[in-house]
């Protein structure tokens, strides 16, 4: 497959590490969760706790959510955001927040510690240079319709405006199955790896569609060369105003953060 | 298939006619020609006289790309929406060209007749909602990844936002077959037209991303039941700056156009 | 797209004609119609007859079907072969029925005009040989996972078996897509006629799903550059055994006769 | 999801057994190994005693090959299944191979021990049938177009012809993307084996298609909860006459063998 110039591993240990506060992505593994959507103070600061005392090491949430539908509940914008701050300040943990589009750049970097760029923007350009340009750390997630190629070179379009702390988010793609809500495509994790120096997480939660399904995959990833994971956590998913699916309870998620940990330190010993 | 408010056919025969200067869209057949990407004054201004001799009723132009990779050539820009408003005044022709974000809505509408939103920005909400409180007519092509349903939600955004004046386009949905460079979806148009009382055309240049394909998916899209074709003319396509194989030189547009038309009469005829 | 040794054009106008009894496929426009199984004496006969009586050159019906689940009708094996060769005989057309398995193909041949090789067994290598053996003309549909490529060279398994009679059949990919049951790829039939001299026809009952998509991709499909056209035609469409939602009634079909033999006239006219 | 009568799980701990020889499939872990192709007695004789040494528990090769061009190396054919029979014979191992056609199910029979139909005749009913009346354990490999519903249909062809001893195959499915040969499903792995009590393996060198790629997928397929894996090696991958770029050398089947079994015996101790 084709590199290109600013995501190309320049030599096979080429790796970047991404600094987030005391956090090193791509050094260790990393877990990001939290909820889909960040509904209320009460939900977002119960659910950071929940996370910090399993031991995740970044809290996510959505202010401004993409649905399909305008009919749907849209998130709760820029409140959302300082709710997100808020919670993040009070149990330790950084942020990350999805921004959908250049103009909410800059006040999304106002209260975020890492930006994340959807699944459906990820050729939205406007948006990836302006994400690019913010001077501050940025996911990207792999488009559900885009292949490794199209997804090494909207990275560059970010590098390019200037942002060197990037990581790739595999989150499924769409395939004739739907058995799965997408097809989570661990493969692309192992190739990308060999192509880039960026560090590369998985989003179990999307890609599955279901909550029986992310605690297999979730481990699956750490054994493909996964430098994290990005999991949804909800205090009380029934409840859950989007995603209600795929979202983990507190309980479960603890569970799967004990399996993990076990299970990233095994394929240290293996890979020796 | 479900139906949404704001786009649902509310009875066999409703259909809304968009109306552009003295042009209605959804009554009669509508061709809509031109460069993939305003190139040059030349370029454009030779465009324009080419479609607008072989009958095509707008002239269509790219300011803003969004390439896949930030190394191919992006566009004019403003530049790029001046010389398509100055080659559609000068052939008499109502213009349209692609935004691609959210903050250019104002911008392009300050010179375009009709804003289009691309493939790949079907689900920017921002965008969207935006251009749909521009003022103007607004075209919204399917997302190569999105299902029927998908995409009349997203037009169900651009209605919200206060635009009644929308045409929907087919341009082709990404699948295993890499033979063309999309599979284009005749049956979502018959299918979606039997939803919706906006008027559908079809876009048979991306589609295919073959200029030998072009014209029989063009007479084909007729016979489905399509209400327009966007079809992609450059003066000398061998030295087109982007989608050099699937632009149509101005001879073989203008002996098409002699089909198209031909083939309109006749499926009015069988209609009738 | 790679062309191979006997599916290839030698020249652009290289085309096979492919003779059964009085019939030309290749020349002219062939519509072959019928129901999906073969039910009954009394529907197929009763079939056989609306689908002559509305100007079909061929009739169709399945004995052996494959079907998806075992629990379902799975045809009437030698019984429907015997009964279909007698509608056939009764009505003045030739027959043509599906062989799903090698061992069939001598027994199917006993009784068929033409052999069918269907789209889930486009890669049973042992059948393609089998049939290509018959001493019979062979339709071979696209298997629905099949790029252009993979289809040509099933079609040289059957021509170096010694089958030089081969007509080529789409009949809709597998997509993410589902507002209809698959989806036809009538860009894949332009293409597939420039690079093979072999007939080309379309079957827009299984491709779509939905008999009311049936009739514009039918005409869609004259305009495409079809040579024919094969249709489920269904006495009763509401008590058939299977495929029950996209079979066209008897009176529906004689309709379609009309505006397809309309349409083919027309084609001419524009190709003349 | 739906389930169905002879597959569906009667309870959460209901799993069948396979026993083979002095194997048991379903308890433990079962690696199967060996070339693409039965080439030589030296070739199968040499893989043979490789994938012993390093613990592989059952040999293949294949002897009737399905190719997609008729112009590529078919397989040895009978003398295959001779050459397969003793190499298995000489290193103590059982064999499996893959049956192409219904007609040849009893001479494979009487040289295999377990017949695996491959993934272009998933719905090659005929087959289903034939080889559910062989008297041997069948692999049945997922169709690279098919749902986990229509695969699991497939096994109720093949169990209600009456074998009880039924393997289930995932082996990748095709999707728009090709950076990997086929796209391999780990979600569909994990939710199959929710549903049915039948042992599920994984084949990671079709799947992916690059060597390179065999390893990480193999041990993400171990976490997954894949009851074994099916894996290609050739004494010299070079050399090979089909599937060169996807088999492993005896050496790196080796290294990797040692990495399955310490990851088996971890996931024993998570689950435990």
């Amino acid at each position: 497959m084709e590199q290109f110039p600013l995501t190309a591993k320049k030599s096979p240990a080429d790796r970047t590490l991404v600094n987030i506060g005391a956090l090193t992505v791509g050094e260790g593994f990393t877990v990001i969760a939290g909820p889909c959507a960040v509904e209320s103070r009460e939900q977002i600061m119960s659910a950071a706790r929940a996370v910090r005392a399993a031991g995740a090491q970044m809290l996510r949430g959505g202010a401004f959510k993409t649905r399909t539908s305008p009919y749907t509940f849209q998130g709760l914008g820029e409140e959302g955001l300082r709710l997100l701050r808020d919670a993040g300040d009070a149990v330790g943990l950084p942020t990350v927040t999805e921004v959908t589009d250049a103009g909410k750049v800059a006040l999304t970097a106002a209260y975020a510690d890492v930006l994340q760029i959807g699944a459906r923007n990820m050729q939205n350009t406007a948006l990836l240079q302006e994400a690019g340009r913010a001077g501050k750390p940025v996911i990207l997630k792999r488009g559900f319709y885009a292949t490794v190629e199209e997804w090494l070179l909207a990275a560059e379009y970010v590098m390019a405006a200037g942002c060197g702390d990037l990581i790739l988010c595999e989150r499924g793609i769409r395939t004739f199955d739907r058995d799965t809500r997408n097809t989570l495509d661990l493969g692309a994790v192992a190739a990308v790896k060999m192509l880039t120096h960026l560090p590369v997480i998985v989003d179990p939660s999307h890609a599955t569609g279901r909550a029986d399904l992310v605690c297999p995959m979730a481990l699956s990833a750490v054994m493909a060369g996964a430098d994290g994971l990005m999991i949804e956590v909800h205090p009380t998913p029934d409840a859950a105003l989007s995603d209600e699916e795929q979202q983990l309870s507190p309980e479960s998620f603890a569970r799967l953060m004990g399996d993990i940990e076990k299970t990233v330190e095994f394929k240290r010993s293996l890979d020796g």
